[in-house]
């Protein structure tokens, strides 16, 4: 048998004796990618002076993956996903847990195990404080378009968009475009549409009708899935193709402080200010990205103008759409406005992750807001949004529609205003010249490496044995200058 | 100090400990690249099911480098050469020494260390039988388009275009355009243009005029050689460009059992039959190729037709010339024709390594002849030729002009014949749909994998830390079926 095969059937035994109560994954992925698909596409890694590097991959397939920072991968099929390892904890940091301070021992890394991972981003650092040096992938099966985002899984199942976010999950399945954010979860079902936030201070719970769910994201056992936010993606594909054969200039001119990955799409009249990050696989046409703006991993962003300090998250799709200044989109969110029905957001308002707003009129969001669920008039943005001022003073819940809260309002909204500057400052929008340098500024030089695959025979489509580390600079320092 | 202004200093230092009664090669290669362009280049290489797999290297600069097969790199410049270890002995292989056989206890593996290498080829297995298993490169410094042939060297400065084949040699300079095939050499300098092949049973040695040899490959300390041979690899330099920044398709067809690189460039009217082998860098215009010719690396052949089992070697050039059935071109032989002084070679013939016909006539060389030297018209034909059966009559040598013959003629040319069908063997010409698969079927589906340099900041133009290996098949072979 050919040992891809091999792997896949041992990815399913693994994964299968976690989630024994729950599901049996191998018809999700049995013949989800022909094995001819596996061995047709590259892996790659970027190489800068600025991150950390560590590369170790064993009896796995990584097709198309791309790679950066610390990662180990073993007895995987990684395919077409991106696996970010920039953000990981360092050697020497310390971490609050409580009363205790943390310090770790040695950087973190991302070790993926007995996995099968389809477009999946996996990313951020491990939020577990019971694994500070080890961001733990295993025996997980996660579909098209999903997230690991600072969330360690073992045993776990993610649909087709579904997120689990800074959650160390174990024998859990996710469902299709469901978002998970409440800190530990064992043995539990995450309904498909499901939009979940807990900590101890609060709880957000919004539940995507299944009719609308079914339009934007279904998804069907073993195929691929379908729904509008796929035919978006789908639609675009093509776009992408010519930037993976060939080695393209920028297409458009990088101010100072912004960097513009090459395996991002820019089409039209697209403008990138200073201190701008796009990454790759973003989409851009005819975008204009403020100052400090950020279009993340699978963000689409047409047709449309941030101000500035913008952040397009993980698979965010911005069309028609005008952006004030400070405004979040979050993961997978999808702002859908036409030229007859443009959207307007207005500055520091937060769109959670998990959004639709699908556009049957022109619609205007007002700054300072907090919007979520699923909006098509200006009625449905009433009953699915609230002032950040009103928010704040909710101590004790409020339900609206298919939306409950409990807790305290004004911890909700702190906490997500702190997560925007973060990540705009580790994406290096406040970058000065001089301080303050993030991503934008450490993504402007990297150099891009290409992994293949065993091109044919028994191995087609499973990667060499490889390990990859910095070079023993403390020995070549000590030649003396002849 | 970069790093790489260090490790440039140190192969300094190393080589010039070896080879302190000779030179001092710090002139000849301190600025000899700038740094911007060794961090400028990316190496690459290739992966197949069929070849032998393992590469290492550590603080080392692999500009440009192709790799193949199996080798080490250790705190080295390797720029823009060539490195197969595709024909590497292997773990089991048996070899004869005298009456002893020797069998190897694990593969061959290419070793470099502490050396500076540009442009140059380096090939074949070790031809050292005290040292099977480790072919070594080591305190070695190799100018442009030198090849380092199946020959270890320790403290060996090569000049450009200089060929060291099939013999280990230990502190030894090898002057420009010098051929040596001597099987063993220590405290020698092999002057520019002497061309000299030695065994127990015979020698040949030719020596080139020193004019001739400044027009045709000149050479001045610490800058790039000149002359004719230079000039027309120079001309046709920027045809390879478009094939590193970007994924060619085959620009003509290939037949069963050829395999044609994309790496190589093929231009105009071009035809590859079958069993041909076409080698990455090889250059072919208006070219046709018979059944089971080779062209190998870094040759050239433009305006020229070559009948079938012809070879090419490295670095030959061959131009408005047609070359009958099986004959052999050898290293760096420059076979030059025009429209008008178009060169016919017939069958069998025997052009050897480093000769020069730049014909001011049309010349016509016979077939079953041994050709040699400097060649401009007839005369000089007569002066630097002998037919194959009248070489096997001379047992106790002959002078001919500057080419000096001792020996059984008869050994020599039975050793070239043999040679010449190895090569043929090894490259694949005599695959018959099922048996003799060589380089040319074996190449077929080969996947290329391009490493970077860090480009910028201390270490830029260094490569990380780089292990690679065939990936563990024994322990996934064992996964069950689920």
């Amino acid at each position: 048998m050919p040992q891809l095969q091999n792997l896949l059937n041992n990815i399913i035994n693994r994964v299968n004796v976690n989630l024994r109560e729950f599901t049996d994954v191998g018809p999700h992925i049995r013949h989800l990618v022909d094995r001819n698909r596996l061995a047709g596409f590259y892996a790659f890694y970027g190489l800068t002076q600025h991150h950390p590097l560590y590369f170790k991959f064993n009896k796995s397939c990584l097709s198309g993956t791309y790679l950066l920072g610390k990662c180990e991968v073993n007895r995987s099929i990684i395919y077409k996903s991106d696996i970010r390892g920039d953000e990981l904890k360092r050697r020497g940091d310390v971490v609050p847990f409580g009363d205790m301070k943390i310090r770790l021992f040695q950087d973190e890394i991302i070790y993926i195990r007995d996995s099968y991972l389809i477009k999946t981003l996996v990313h951020n650092h491990s939020h577990d404080p019971e694994n500070l040096e080890k961001f733990g992938i295993r025996n997980t099966v996660a579909l098209h378009w999903s997230n690991i985002h600072g969330a360690p899984v073992e045993g776990c199942f993610l649909g087709p968009f579904a997120t689990v976010d800074l959650t160390s999950a174990h024998n859990c399945v996710f469902g299709t475009y469901s978002y998970t954010q409440v800190g530990e979860l064992v043995n539990t079902f995450v309904k498909p549409g499901q939009v979940w936030i807990r900590t101890k201070d609060f709880e957000f719970n919004y539940q995507f009708d299944e009719e609308v769910l079914r339009r934007y994201v279904a998804y069907e056992t073993g195929k691929a899935p379908s729904g509008i936010l796929m035919d978006y993606v789908e639609e675009r594909k093509a776009d992408f193709m010519p930037i993976y054969s060939s080695i393209q200039e920028h297409p458009v001119p990088v101010p100072p402080g912004a960097s513009l990955s090459p395996y991002a799409v820019v089409k039209g009249q697209t403008r990138i200010d200073k201190n701008v990050l796009v990454a790759q696989r973003a989409y851009l046409e005819e975008a204009w990205l403020g100052h400090g703006s950020n279009a993340q991993e699978n963000c689409y962003i047409v047709h449309s103008s941030l101000e500035g300090e913008d952040v397009t998250a993980h698979g965010g799709k911005v069309v028609h759409a005008h952006l004030g200044k400070h405004v979040f989109v979050g993961f997978n969110a999808f702002l859908h406005g036409t030229p007859e029905t443009p959207l307007q957001v207005g500055s520091n308002t937060i769109i959670m992750p998990h959004t639709i707003i699908d556009a049957d009129e022109p619609l205007e969001i007002p700054s300072d807001t907090l919007v979520w669920g699923y909006i098509r008039n200006a009625d449905d943005l009433k009953q699915h949004s609230i002032a950040l001022v009103d928010l704040e003073k909710i101590t004790d819940g409020m339900e609206m529609g298919a939306m409950r809260f409990s807790g305290s309002g004004k911890v909700f909204a702190d906490a997500f205003r702190g997560r925007i500057r973060h990540i705009l400052e580790e994406n290096g929008a406040f970058f000065d010249e001089a301080n303050n340098a993030g991503h934008a500024q450490k993504n402007q030089e990297m150099a891009f490496n290409i992994l293949q695959p065993y091109p044919s025979g028994d191995l087609a489509g499973l990667y060499p044995k490889l390990e990859i580390k910095p070079t023993e600079l403390e020995t070549i320092d000590e030649f003396s200058a002849p």
